[in-house]
């Protein structure tokens, strides 16, 4: 792990990444020396630094420190966590911001064959997102309501949760984007208002040109012919149910898996 | 400062208090070695814990290590971070989670004793604060809104900014809990949607069994008698504008100034 350039594992206690979660991050899939979706993680990342204000790193220093974390790791994610550093006390930014850098690798979270193939199990969540559109979109450190949620289950049958908003819209999973096919139409939840604007969902909305952005409700979901998560880390992942709703992976989930292929990333797929 | 009761300045990168914000803080003003205010603190931080599900700290132990890291001090603020600790990867609660505990102490931001005595100017903010009823009222870890509702003047006449909610109505300043009396009556915001709980807030509504909690709107705040802050760190600041609303600190602020004085804290106090 490195910390601002420098072999560690600790940070300052007086970061303001922990006391207000006020920093950003990234989770990167590596397979080897590459990351097929570096450039859209980037894009990610320095729109959250605008819109937090806080200096952006420079990406091709992430990209020299991602190597080397990830050094003789075939696969791995390397997380990167920007904070706005340690400051005065209070909220007020800093007036000479030294933001904190991390970046660290681990080895990729496990998926069976078995939930590429056939695809995994959800719940609707009971917590509700709050609406944020300040913060809608980025990848922000204050992921409490994301804890929370996670928090509702314990099944291990149950691989993730559907999270709706106050006014009962489908977002999001808690660490992966929607898609539903509805009416033939393939369809992902706006992220506006809250949510997290992942990159693999922004991969498949630029190889789908078919696909929308919208609304789309409980009943929707519930009716859509295809359900399938997005997510840089795990790729494509289909839903083969949702409570009592069952779903068979169609053909739009198994031609973004094989793209997620063509990419380069070798996870296991299925079909 | 105190890391797990041990002398030292970093905590673990890897800490989800860094990771999610997961996790609670409590900013608690000494004078000497008396916090009169410690039993709320206490009473918030372990409600806290226990909506969040991270395993309470032993107060007698808290109390041990405020005292350690603020010896010598005539006046600090004393300030608890209390984490879920370092844990697997990913938002769900460790199986076995182990707290961090982080106790440091600082010199009191300075009041000047003309804002005690004339009080202080308000801005209105742009950002309206997400309404998150699972979240409201304990002092987390997640405080993006905070800091962007800060970020938004620069102007050092201005001491602080009025938040309102989603649907327009006023809930706090940034770093403080408000108070105004609207046609004879004390009233202060409602928290069980979005807001902090503050500990100052609950000590006036104790010693104020007038003083109601209910809707506040920024017509009935422009229009109020006597508008003040209450905070754990600063006490009772009056508030003689907002934008060209003016006020004069009332006999409820001055009898609330004097309360403070009466519970042992040596604040310049106006009037």
């Amino acid at each position: 792990m490195l910390v601002d350039g420098v072999a560690a594992e600790r940070i300052s206690a007086l970061d303001r990444g922990l006391a207000y979660g006020d920093g950003l991050f990234e989770s990167i899939r590596l397979v080897g020396t590459a990351a097929p979706l570096w450039t859209r993680h980037m894009q990610r990342l320095l729109e959250g630094c605008s819109r937090l204000r806080i200096p952006s790193p420079d990406p091709a220093l992430l990209w020299r420190e991602a190597l080397q974390v990830s050094r003789d790791m075939p696969q791995s994610v390397v997380r990167f966590t920007i904070t706005r550093g340690a400051g005065e006390r209070g909220y007020a930014l800093p007036v000479s911001p030294r933001p904190t850098r991390v970046v660290a690798a681990f080895v990729p979270p496990p998926v069976t064959a078995a939930a590429y193939a056939q695809g995994v199990r959800l719940r609707v969540c009971n917590i509700r997102l709050a609406e944020q559109p300040l913060l809608a979109g980025i990848k922000h450190l204050n992921r409490l309501e994301q804890v929370l949620a996670r928090a509702e289950w314990d099944d291990p049958a149950i691989v993730e949760g559907v999270l709706l908003d106050t006014c009962e819209r489908v977002i999001s999973a808690t660490m992966a984007n929607l898609f539903a096919v509805v009416d033939g139409e393939l369809l992902t939840p706006a992220l506006d208002r809250c949510g997290v604007a992942g990159v693999a969902r922004a991969e498949v909305l630029a190889v789908c040109p078919q696909a929308r952005t919208g609304e789309l409700t409980l009943a929707m979901l519930r009716g859509a012919s295809e359900v399938f998560l997005s997510s840089s880390v795990r790729g494509i992942v289909p839903v083969h149910s949702l409570g009592d709703c069952s779903y068979a992976p169609g053909a739009t989930t198994r031609q973004l898996q094989q793209h997620w292929c063509n990419l380069g990333f070798s996870m296991e797929q299925g079909g």
